[in-house]
Parts: C-alpha cells; structure tokens; sequence
C-alpha cells in the first residue's frame, strides 16, 4: 500500500495569512496555522514611518507574504508529523485586486532603501479605495470609444480594480510608475516567489484586469485615450500570456523550499482568488448550484455552460472558477457587517445583559428571540442597504430603510427584519440569473455566518425556496487551495487530473441542510413582493430620495 | 386697597387631580396640590374585587373625583394661608370623553352597592378603547344616511367618544343602561357635585357628544336606526341645553364647601376639557397663533373666525375654545412616545453608561450630541408613525419608517431624525389648515417635552419656519380652568367678565422664544419636500405596504 499524499492550501486574507495541510485521497483537514501579518492592513503610516496615507488608502507588505510562507508550512508539517517527501503539491488563494508594483526579477519596489518611503511602491490592497477618480476616467473613456468589454462587468470598472490602482501610480507617482518593470496581482507574485516564474493567472485576470480568454485586454488604443503613457502597459509591464486556473504553475525552487521545510521541485498551482477557489472547495463544479461566501458581505458564484449579460451582476469570466464554464459573480455588499451595525448601535442594555446571564454572545441571543417569531410577525420590512447595493442596483449611494415599527417593535423583530431583508436581497440576485438563463437550484453557503446562525439559513431557504447546505469545512478557500495543488501535482505523482475530480473526492457538505417550509414560503412570497416594490421604486429611479439625502448631508458637511 | 383676590382651577388627569391656587389680577400661581387617585386607572380588576376587565377597557372611580376636592383645595388654601373669602371663583378641566352612567340625583351606579360589580357602571376613561364594534356601526349607519356632521369630525367618529361608549353599555349591559337616569361627561359631573345643578358644556358635547351650536344633536331618527332603544337617549337620559365654556355653572353648595374648605356661594364655572382650557392659558384667544399640548402626543389647537372644512382634522367646534371663534383641532399619535420608544428599545449601552456618568437622564444626553449636528449632517427620514397617523391621513395602520442608515448610523442621529420627523409631521397639519383657509403665524407649546428639550423647540421653528413661544407656567391646564373661575365669578367679584380678558392678565409666555435660523430653514425645506412625497406615497394609497404588513402580522399570530 502506497502511503498517504498530501497537499496543502495557503489561503491569504485581509489580516492573516493561513496554511491547512490535507490528505489528498479524502480532503481531511489534518493541520491549520495561521500567521497574523506583522503590518497587518497599512491605513494610516507607512510602516516604521511618519508617513500618514491618505484616507481610503489600504496597503500591505509583501514582505508579510513571505513570512506566511515561512511560518505556516513549517508549522502544519510539525504539528502533522506529515513527511515533506508526501506533500505533493501547493496551491494559493489571494484577496483581488490586491496588486504591486515590482522589478523584473520580482524584487517589490517597497523593499527597495530609495522608494520605500513612497506608498505607491507598496502593495496596494483589495479595499485601496483611492482610485476612484482613475475608476472614473476608465468608465467614461470605455463609454465614449463604445468598448465592448465594460458590459461584461455589468456596465462599470470598480475603483479597486487593476487599472483603476494602476492608473493612480502613474497619475500620483509617475516615478514609481517608470520604476516598475511589472505591475502584478499579489496572488501571482507570491506563486512566482514559489516556483521562481512569472506566471499569471486567468482567474484575477479576467475578473480585475479586463481580460477575457476569447478578447484579451483591452486594446492599445483605449489604453493609450486613457493616457498615452499607457499605451503599451500591457506588453511593458503586464503579460499577455494567461494561465488558466488548475493549471501547474511550476515547482518548488530550492529558496521557497527552505522557506517552507517543502521538498524542491513539489509542485505548484497557479494562483487563484479566495471567493472563486471555494466554489469547488464548496463541492460545486457545475451549473445550477450557487455558492455563497458569508461574511461582513456575501460574494455569490455560480456557473453557466454558455455566456449571458445578466444586468447589473459584477461580472462573469470564461474558465473564472471552473475550467470550461462561465464563471458568473455577484454581491451583497452589508451581511455580516448589518447585523455587527445593529448589535453595536442599536441594542438596549437589557438584552446586553440578559446574553452576559446566559453566557451568550448578543448575537446568539437576538438569534434565539427572533427564532421565536413566526415570518411575518414581527410587520417589519427592511431594505438591506446600509452599505449600498453592489448587485443589480450597483449603487453605493443606496441607503437602508426600515418600515412597519410600532411603540411595540423590539430589538430582536428588527434583527430578524434584517437577516430577512439580506435573505430578499439573495433571492432578487437569484431572480436576475434565472430571468437571464443563469439556473440556481440550490445554494451552498461556507464563510462564518452560517457556521454561527442557524435561523438565519432557515430563513435564506424559506425565501429563497431552495434547499440550503452548508461546507463540512470551516477554511473553505484555503481547503480549495490545497486541492488545486492536488490538481498541479496530477494523478501520476498521487493527485488529481482535474478539479472535478479533486473536488469529488477532497470536498463535503454538511449532513444538516435547510429546507424550504410550506408555510413560511407563503408568507416570505408575499413580504418578498412588498420588498420588491420598496427596492424598484428607491433603487430605480421612481423615488431618488436616498441620494438626495446623500447630497444634503455633504452640504451640510462641507458647510463646515 | 382692597384685597387680593384669587381663583382655584383644578384638574383632572388619567393618573391624578391637581389643584392651583392662582392670584387673579396677575395669575401667579401661588399654591399646587396634587393627588393621586387611589384607583388610577382601572384596567384590571374592579377594585376590591378578583372581576377581571377585558383588554382594551380602562375605567376610572368617580369617589377618586371626590377625593380630589377634599385633599386638593384644603392643601392650596393651607399652604399659601389665603382667606377661602379672597377665593372667588372654582374651575375644572378634565379628561374627555370620560363619561359615566349615574342615576338622576348624581350619585354614581358604580357606588351603588347591586351595580358595584358590573364593570359598565363605573367611569368610563378617554382611553377606553374596547367600543371600536360600536365607533364601526356608528360611522357606518351615519355614512349611510348620509349624516352631514360626519364631515365636521374628519369623517369618523372614534371609538373614544360619547355614543360609542352609550352604544357599548347599551349593547352589553342593557340594565346598565335601563338603570341610568343620566348618561353623562365626568367633567359635568363634578360640576354638578360643586354647584349641585347639573349644566352641561359646549365644549366636550361639541367635542365627543356630536352636538353643534347651530345643529344640535344628530336627530332621534338616526339614533333610532343605531338602535331603537337609542331613539330618545338624548331627551331621556342627555340634555338638549348646552352651556358654553366661560359660563357660569352656579355656586358652591355647602357640602362641597366642607369639602374644599371653601365658602358656600363661591362662582363655579362650566366644565371644560384640559387641551382646551390651555389655549387661553397659553395667551391665545385670537385666529393665528396655534397651541401645541406636547407630552406622549401632541394636540394642535387653532381658532378661526369663519367655519371651513380641513380635510383630515380631528374636529371643529364652534364656541368650543373661546367664545366667539371656531375651535379647530389636529393631532400627532406619536410624539413624546416615540422619544421614548427609541430611548428604551435602539440606545446602545455605551449611551446609557454616558448619560450615568454625566448625570444626565438618557434624552438630555442623545439630544446634547444630536444638538452637535446640523440638519441635514445625519442623512436620515423618519415617518412618524410609529403610533399610526392622527391628523391628515387618520390611518392607525400606518406604521414608522427610517430611511438613509448606514453602517456608521448613530444612535444620536437617529434620535435627532425622530425628532424632525415630528416636526414635519406638524408642519403637514399647518399647511393643511393654512390650504383651507385656517391661518397659522405663530406656535405656542406647553405640556412637558418643550420644557425640556430645546433642541427640539429649535427644530420644530425651524421646520414649520415660525416662532416658536412656549408657556410659563408648568401647569397650563390647571391655570387655564383658575383662568375660567375667575370668569364664572365675573369683574364685580374681582374677576373677569371675560376669558379673553382673564388671558391678558393671567396668562404668560416664557421670554425665551425659538426663531426660525434661516440656514436651517432652507435645508429643512428640503428634507421636508421629500417627508411629504414620502407621506403622499405611503400614506395616499400608492403603496399600502404598511398595511399589508399589518395584515401579514395579523395572519401570523393567529395561525397561533
């Protein structure tokens, strides 16, 4: 008998990094470690500087990377007793658009003594929101050339993406811009630190930087109406070769190998992002089966055999998330972080107290009162807009409602009132895809939320009308990592050929699922048409007071 | 130089009686009392008994009534050391309608000893609430025979008022009813039980009682076809002579003398309602200048020399608030209340540690930091209608709203937004009489929120862009009804000869008032264009969303 392989996932996140160990055969989790990255989010000083950034700056250090690398996979190899020479591949997942400017051999230009006091030689962040003008500038020129490109992004290039960061350093730092040989996703630099290659990924690519297997980037001519600077970006200091996901992207160098205790020459996975790497880790690798990341937000992922426009989805990538599907991508952009405002602004002592008595965090006891409500009782309906709406609507200056409170309402019918109004917003996504031939018959929740609160999946399933089933894995990317590494190893060194079958062998849900009730449904299909009316007529244009409100409170705040 | 003269007004509340004793040449008021009814409301069990009360009931004991003149009057008369002979004159303000079935001396059947332990002999409170069957069958036999008075009462009669409450003892205690010489107002009553005659006034019959000075009652044929037991309920058991307020009632009978301490003789005026006898107590007795009684709710009350019909407004009586002129009146269900809702249910605790630490109660504290804000800063609109909609709409279904939170909302924010959506909530009851020809130039407040809350007064003459005065003393009520004694006594006593007289004397405004701050104003007139498209939307039959949620509610509670 052949002994036991292994592969092991690097899940890089906004403040830590994270290395699970899993056996390939069965996807068990056998070792975690995680490294809290010693300049964690980068958002006021430069580190070790009076250097103060800008509001909506959001840096990291790559340096913190590569820490990761040598502080986890050390780890896990002890802890497990797992001998290196069984560990047959490495794959990595990476927040995105996280990207940095670096020097032809990959050196980052914020290591260099000259330019690190410069924050444009840093690594900018997913959430770096100080590109908006450079986001902008981008919309308006691909409207006026006609680029056919933007509606693939439902209409608008987002202020965190590639270009939009790009443009910023060439437009704030011209000398960091010229400096760099390569402008690069974190996710593909950490790869090249790895096996020693520049090898880019199609799932970044494609999702951040306007490529697309079947038209590729942009062309020179928009790039140079963006600014003639620009023109010839890509074949400068981007790459016009595209791996795609599943892919080897190499194997271990001796440096990386002494780095991680790895053996030299294991193989390697192109990068990938967190979200897209758990949808196989989500045991989902066909149409019909929509994955949902719960956490401050929800990021929905579900695949199509063939391409549509779905209005107002964030976008969708040809081999994105699963080789040979369309890739589709949509958000909620205030889950988690609506219940977090709710349980830290608006929740009365006595039930702060009362969670204390029962040794209960307050969400857990809101979440048992609420239970006790039947759908409906509560005659509250909210619009889960608090951080504005980033699918179908796709505008940030939305605002949250709250209709139907009486000298009788309570904290716990209004957090239900809000776990409802996130289940509506789900269901409107849903409605979008299935109104552009995009099936969703089932959904799969992984991320925190779901772990913590079984009220409200029962509440998504009653909405929505689909079963519900939650990741047996409570480190869903880190665990898709690791099985994309499994893939890069390939079936003849113990792994797998393709991430089909990876995910058929190494990926489970739980046992548990949520299931539609009759009776809740009735009443959810009336309350979700109320909320649809309330959503076409503030989210449409009938009724625009929510912006107008926007507008008077920045008067009355540049009123001084 | 003849002796200081002075008059008694006493007050009936839902808790308690209060006597001042108030000098009439300048109207200070020199001696309080209070006494709390020993029954207070009764909503329970009939007192002294285990016969428990259905939901909605609230009964009062008239020997609390009693109770009132012989703890009060001696307790005013003792402590200022005035000569009972310096006292010329007695008046009483009450709650309304507050009536109750007695036999034809007075004496009460709930203090008759066969009665007592029927619920439908005691007082029935203005907040008993369990006649809504009978308001129903009112409004619809009036509708149907196309009763003009109807129009005079917004176009409903509550189920507060006079036959509602006839209807109800008729309809579940009919020997109540066959036992009752004189179905009659608790404010008459005591009177009555002062001046040993039993005159009725003209302003709770205009009021709740459906009598007009130039109509009279509805006519027999309609109560007959309410039921024909009802046919000569007002020749039987009522009264067809109707005396208007600042009448004279009579003379102190002897044994209310030995009650009260007072001589036998002294002038008692006709009975009066609190809201009413306020508005001369708050300076007004001329067209123009509007008195807002603000406490849980708030009740508008204006004068206008000619009738009109204001769509929507609770009600008009001629002769009803000062002789002369047409009293109209409004209201807002949610006011003092909604303040105090959002203080028990949506304050975090932080704010209650604050408040603790800075000595202050919880409303001084949020209204200090929303003082901190400008209008506008917050973002945010309120519906006031957390209680329902009194005056325009007359819609109880209707329900709050909070439009514009984001996840960095704050409860001061918040608390501020409430405040303001009250504010347009009034500003909406201005401009629906200033549309029907019922001119409103200046507010004038009493009643305890405008005592205490400064920025709330600043808000309101910001948003309705008038003066905003408030009354100097705490206790208008009680002033206004020693404001009326002093009339029933009339100038030969040392009195007055009218009320619009006794006010100039009497009757004072603080010095400190609250002007409309230009800036303000402006921004106000934006938000409340769209509280207005809001109301229409929500409130006219655009979307009755509201009130499909009240019916979900209700399905889901008694699916039980």
């Amino acid at each position: 008998m052949s002994r036991r392989k292994y592969a092991i996932g690097i899940d890089f996140g906004t403040e830590s990094g994270r290395a699970v160990l899993v056996e390939v055969a069965t996807g068990k989790e056998v070792a975690t470690a995680v490294y809290k990255y010693q300049n964690g989010v980068i958002d006021e000083y430069l580190p070790g500087t009076q250097i103060r950034l800008e509001p909506d700056w959001a840096l990291q250090d790559p340096e913190d990377y590569i820490r990761t690398f040598k502080r986890t996979v050390p780890a896990v190899l002890k802890s497990s007793g797992v001998d290196p020479a069984d560990v047959i591949g490495v794959g990595i997942d990476f927040t995105a658009c996280t990207m940095m400017p670096v020097k032809s051999d990959g050196t980052p230009l914020c290591t260099l003594p000259e330019l690190r006091r410069n924050p444009h030689a840093w690594v900018k962040l997913w959430k770096h929101h100080a590109a908006q003008p450079e986001a902008d500038k981008i919309n308006a020129t691909a409207r006026q050339m006609g680029e056919g490109w933007l509606a693939r992004y439902g209409g608008k290039i987002s202020s965190e993406w590639f270009f939009s960061k790009t443009l910023q350093i060439l437009d704030e730092a011209p000398e960091i811009y010229a400096a760099a040989d390569r402008l690069i996703e974190a996710a593909d630099w950490v790869v090249w630190q790895l096996c020693g290659e520049e090898k880019r990924n199609s799932c970044t690519a494609g999702n951040t930087a306007i490529w697309s297997k079947r038209e590729g980037f942009p062309g020179d001519a928009y790039l140079a109406a963006l600014d003639p600077r620009l023109e010839h970006v890509i074949d400068e200091k981007m790459s016009r070769t595209i791996y795609p996901i599943g892919d080897r992207a190499g194997s271990l160098t001796s440096q990386a190998a002494k780095w991680t205790g790895l053996r030299p020459g294991t193989a390697v996975a192109i990068a990938n992002v967190d979200a897209h790497v758990s949808v196989p880790a989500a045991t989902v690798t066909e149409p019909g089966r929509m994955v949902m990341i719960m956490g401050t937000s929800t990021c929905h992922m579900v695949l199509g055999q063939e391409e549509h426009l779905v209005p107002g989805i964030c976008g969708y990538v040809e081999d994105g998330i699963i080789p040979g599907f369309f890739g589709y991508e949509a958000g909620q952009s205030c889950v988690g972080d609506h219940f977090a405002w709710f349980v830290e602004h608006a929740v009365p002592p006595e039930y702060h107290k009362a969670a204390r008595a029962a040794k209960l965090d307050l969400h857990q006891l809101l979440e048992q009162e609420a239970a006790q409500l039947k759908p409906g009782e509560s005659g509250l309906l909210a619009l889960d807009w608090w951080n504005g709406n980033r699918s179908t609507l796709v505008d940030v200056d939305l605002t949250g409602l709250l209709l139907g409170a009486t000298l009788a309402t309570k904290a716990p019918e209004i957090y239900r009132a809000l776990i409802e109004a996130t289940a509506y917003g789900t269901r409107v996504i849903i409605d979008a895809f299935e109104q552009n031939s995009v099936p969703v018959n089932e959904l799969v929740a992984c991320g925190g939320l779901p772990e913590k609160n079984k009220l409200l999946m029962q509440i998504y399933a009653d909405v929505t009308g689909r079963e519900f089933k939650v990741t047996a894995s409570k480190q869903t990317p880190a665990l898709g990592s690791a099985m994309f590494g499994a893939v890069a190893a390939g079936r003849k060194a113990g792994g797998y050929d393709s991430i089909v079958e990876a995910a058929q062998k190494m990926a489970r849900l739980k046992k548990e699922t949520f299931k539609p009730i009759p009776e809740n449904r009735q009443v959810y299909e009336r309350l979700y048409q109320e909320y649809v009316t309330l959503y076409d007529y503030f989210g449409r244009g009938a009724n625009d007071v929510m912006k107008r409100l926007k507008r008077v409170k920045s008067d009355a705040l540049s009123q001084g």
